[in-house]
């Protein structure tokens, strides 16, 4: 039997999210999402088609490095408005059975009793469907919506990841033991008080005094996704994650990132397989490849040069409109840069023109662009599972919601029919889907054993 | 024309809310609370019966005063588990039209740009019925609970509230200027940058530099919710809120507390009608006064006193465990207890004792307890009306859903009958349909007129 793949769709509640200017095709539908309508359709077609999880991105603070302001950002809609992901879960739950969510929270702003409250009641009201995207944050511009004055430097952010972690882990895990809950009517006990335990945490970041506020939900804790590329971002994943998202669009690259990740997980003692490893995709298929050549001519039309070198700007933390168009740009490498450049410049040849970043960029960002017939798109995506060892892929949206239309009407159907995606979906929690290892974490990730 | 009542029904996301033990009584379902369709099935009742809203209360922390651990609030199930009250609202947003969402958010605890964005996220996603109950927090626990060593001193909270309300109305009201969203598809603008402003605060307490990330919602500022009942809390209601919540059961007590929120409102410019002042009460009602008096007694015997007074020991900051049963407390009053137990004693004769605490507040904690026939439920519900000067009530469930629906089968159609209740609902947002005012804070409401 072939390895069947994972799939997740990639989006953020934004309108411009990475194929910026694209909102103006007269199909898309994306400037709707400030409606519940929006998400709740959104969840139905990603269940039709067997998805197995909504994973939503955020970014706190806005893309304002390009021009020195974010007027090109408000100008083109560049992930700006930007809503809070975790409000539309609820309406999208109940309008599903099956369908996953991945949710971002940025440890270093959510107040950690807060935000373990927040996915303990999420992962409750889904039926133990929630993942958690954890992200330090990459903006500047973050940083001071926050108050601060500038993003805590990067290696030291994973610093206070690990301490956060270590919190979360304590409050989910722990401070209810199996078996605390009673509802019993007859004596009026709700719970076992000897069962429910007071965490107390004094660390380098935090402090804590506090039963969680929450009953063990299905997950306890949620099924942990992450996406960091640094040395110390993969660390971080290699001791955390159970889902990893990758960026690239070089297979050789990618194989060589999953390798990597598989290594350090296996040196801090949890099994290779145990991260399942996303590679960012965005899929443009038609009955036949010059349909899909079309469409990918006509999308590209729609697409908004400064637009996007507005979004690059921020990522990389330079200001591109610096730059003439057609000259190689130099920039100074700090530690907000340093991985976007890269990834960026040794996908290539180096020498990046912000013209060549705007055309390169424009429908995919830094994520891989497949463009074919279905049976291309089908080797493709096959030729990507066996080249790299990834378990799946992260389905960015393009035109919403027709492109992920297309890629399930047409593209599902023929994975199934060659094994390699599922005809219906497994019971139980997001992990127990994704994993088989059972609604809870266990040994040995350090969850299942912290504090015992 | 009679004067019609606003209603809105009171709830916590716990299991024990005020009437502690009760959720052993075989008809309650309010250990099904970790479900979305309770919730559901909650909107779609109260919908039914009309209620403008739906106010839902929150702690951060424990009640562990009670013999100095949460060990009896964990047994009883008192306001422990306590879910985040937000996740539920897209699910009820999408299952009914009109309710509206009273949401509590403590500004001590809440960082101020994703409180912002989750506020106006959720006022977009339910079409602007989101009111927003400020609080500030009365629990040591919750403190420790935030990594701090104490509760911030009563009339300090209240400044950092200061503070946070106008942070909040530069973000909502002043950020995004009215036409600045474009959705100009064909020259690519989706918003006027020329319209959209960094908001630049540096305050005592807070500071911030950001983008509001959301454009403006229905309502832009949510409906406003405050339940301050000491001096400067009623000072921070009388320049800011649209909507108080008082406890009491003494109409003369409240009659008195209605008549100084009105008289601070003028003091600050403020129409005193601007304000809609709603009692807390809790209505036990029958076909015929015995069955309510039946009722009453049979719920009576599912309370559970120690409960009770795990309860009332957290508001009040004094163990009540320490003392016998019946005699009087004496507590060494502070910050924290003080308002509290002026409440407690003001309406009494004094002189508590645990046993009378534990009769006393058993089904209706600090709240007016109501018990009769539709008629008598009618006349008192009139009676305090016209003697006090309140808006309407805020009903607090008791057996769940029973007791709202006894209210709603019984109680609303005979209001509706002697023209004190709506027989449809007005259109429009939260603010519309309770005031009358539009959909947006008009002067002389500060955030009216902040940063302009």
């Amino acid at each position: 039997m072939k390895k069947q793949m994972i799939l997740s769709a990639l989006d953020m509640s934004c309108v411009g999210f990475l194929a910026q200017g694209v909102w103006t095709h007269p199909a898309d539908r994306s400037t709707e999402l400030n409606t519940l309508d929006y998400w709740i359709e959104y969840a139905r077609l990603l269940e039709r088609g067997l998805f197995d999880m909504l994973f939503i991105a955020d970014n706190i603070g806005v893309y304002d490095v390009y021009g020195g302001s974010a007027a090109a950002s408000v100008k083109g809609g560049v992930q700006i408005p930007m809503n809070d992901p975790s409000v539309v879960i609820g309406a999208m739950a109940a309008a599903t059975k099956h369908l996953g969510f991945g949710i971002t929270g940025n440890l270093v702003y959510e107040p950690p009793y807060l935000f373990a409250r927040r996915m303990s009641t999420l992962d409750h009201m889904t039926g133990g469907r929630i993942g958690w995207n954890i992200v330090t944050g990459i903006l500047q511009s973050g940083a001071r919506a926050m108050g601060r004055q500038a993003l805590v430097p990067h290696d030291e952010r994973y610093d206070i990841a690990d301490e956060f972690m270590e919190l979360m882990y304590k409050l989910w895990e722990t401070s209810w033991e199996e078996g605390a809950v009673l509802v019993d009517r007859e004596h009026g006990r709700y719970a076992d008080p000897d069962k429910v335990h007071v965490i107390r945490h004094e660390g380098k970041y935090y402090r804590l005094e506090a039963v969680h506020p929450c009953i063990p939900s299905p997950q306890r804790t949620p099924f942990l996704l992450q996406a960091g590329s640094s040395g110390r971002g993969k660390e971080f994943a290699a001791a955390n994650a159970e889902c990893v998202f990758v960026n690239g669009v070089s297979k050789s690259v990618v194989a060589g990132n999953v390798a990597d990740l598989r290594r350090r997980a296996a040196e801090v003692g949890r099994s290779p397989t145990d991260i399942k490893v996303l590679a960012g995709a965005t899929i443009i298929v038609g009955r036949t490849e010059a349909e899909a050549r079309e469409k990918l001519e006509e999308y590209r039309r729609y697409a908004d040069p400064e637009a996007v070198l507005a979004h690059a700007a921020g990522g990389l933390g330079v200001d591109l409109s610096k730059y003439p168009l057609d000259e190689p740009i130099r920039y100074e490498e700090n530690d907000a840069n340093r991985t976007a450049m890269a990834m960026l410049t040794r996908n290539g040849e180096g020498g990046y023109t912000p013209r060549k970043i705007a055309e390169e960029m424009a429908l995919s960002a830094r994520n891989l662009l497949i463009v074919g017939s279905v049976e291309q798109v089908v080797d493709e995506l096959a030729d990507w599972m066996e080249k790299t060892g990834i378990a799946g892929f992260n389905v960015a949206r393009l035109i919403m919601p027709d492109s992920l239309k297309d890629f399930i009407d047409l593209v599902i159907p023929a994975l199934q029919e060659c094994g390699l995606y599922k005809t219906e979906y497994r019971e139980g929690t997001l992990r127990d889907k994704l994993t088989g290892n059972g609604p809870r974490l266990s040994a040995p990730h350090p969850a299942a054993t912290i504090g015992r």
